[in-house]
């Protein structure tokens, strides 16, 4: 049996490989579930675990891998029957795709440069207007979800990573106000479906989390 | 046979999909090398074949595919002996990790905001200081990929969709004035091994490019 750790902290996207850890059953006390955010505590020795000091990290029988889109792929290695990147090469490469363009526009170009200014320049005068241009963005990029989802899931009929991850960005596009049902009916109703989804909801649980986070 | 349209833009982060393609062996014939670089023209009726307004684009029989590791996946698809995404599923995690770190971090993150800080804000003033951090943070990132490259290869003695991907960072390294040479003696022998590769050789004479691109 493999030997699986995993790392995340409370409602980042790390959220997204513990739903997709829920999804094929992985027992739960193989999840270690050491914890922090950026600015607290890592428990002692995370660099070593991972030097770039960012969770989520997936630890399988000593092999350390980072990257949503690279853990995803190997939580998906372990239930291939569940077909989580897709049931056929075109929609895998679709789930990269939308998994790609999650972590790097919406995360990283989004959320990164609206949370953590501080990334992107050492004068403390450039942060409202690099945080300015992050709304601006973000909603250009909740509305290119909005346009691509195909529904009920992301890709239509059937769940796949790609819910996982954009889980993550219903509650955080909540939590700063961004009005989902109002401006993205689609993705709200993506949410609120996946929230009462088992997995989903065993997920929430472990990590303490409001499903929504709606202020 | 697949219907293959591919665009791309000279020395742009579609070089690595481009020496896929070679890789593969897809008939050249098959495609299509409208170009654009942004700021310049792109081809008539590009905005409906991506939306986003960025190479590369990859269309399979109409299927339109973008981001660098989701068009990889689409491409190595075609050819699945050649394991272009790694021999095992770890090993192909490994490729995600890396492709997925690439295309964020060093890419978008690193050169992203170096090259057009006028993203990353609307106002002028900031951008010095964005684009300082730029440099302090791609310093960082060629210092990981020194580290994370086994030898020859990014994973070893196979050459990956890594490798093809690490090879666009490999010119734009140089041309910056990174000083690859002395300061990260590895990835310069896998830039000038990869640049004498037969795929690679023939997408850089395809794009019309210079394979090392130093100042």
């Amino acid at each position: 049996m493999t030997e699986i750790r995993f790392w995340f902290a409370p409602g980042a996207c790390s959220l997204a490989p513990h739903i997709l850890l829920k999804e094929v059953g992985v027992a739960s006390d193989n999840i270690e579930t050491a914890i922090s955010v950026e600015g607290a505590q890592f428990p002692v020795g995370f660099e070593r675990i991972n030097p770039k000091m960012r969770v989520p990290v997936l630890s399988l029988d000593g092999e350390i891998i980072t990257e949503v889109p690279a853990i995803a792929t190997a939580i998906a290695a372990l239930a291939p029957e569940r077909q989580l990147l897709g049931r056929t090469s075109l929609e895998t490469a679709r789930v990269y795709e939308w998994m790609v363009w999650i972590s790097g526009s919406v995360h990283g170009d989004g959320f990164g440069t609206l949370w953590r200014p501080q990334r992107y320049s050492d004068d403390p005068a450039a942060y409202d207007g690099i945080m300015r241009k992050a709304r601006e963005k973000l909603t250009n990029y909740y509305a290119i979800i909005e346009d691509r989802i195909v529904g009920p899931y992301a890709l239509g009929e059937t769940f796949s990573a790609v819910d996982a991850y954009l889980y993550v960005f219903y509650r955080w596009g909540n939590v700063i106000g961004l009005d989902l049902d109002a401006n993205y009916p689609k993705f709200a109703s993506l949410g609120r479906l996946l929230a009462e989804r088992p997995s989903v909801a065993a997920a929430t649980a472990a990590e303490n989390i409001d499903p929504h986070w709606k202020l």
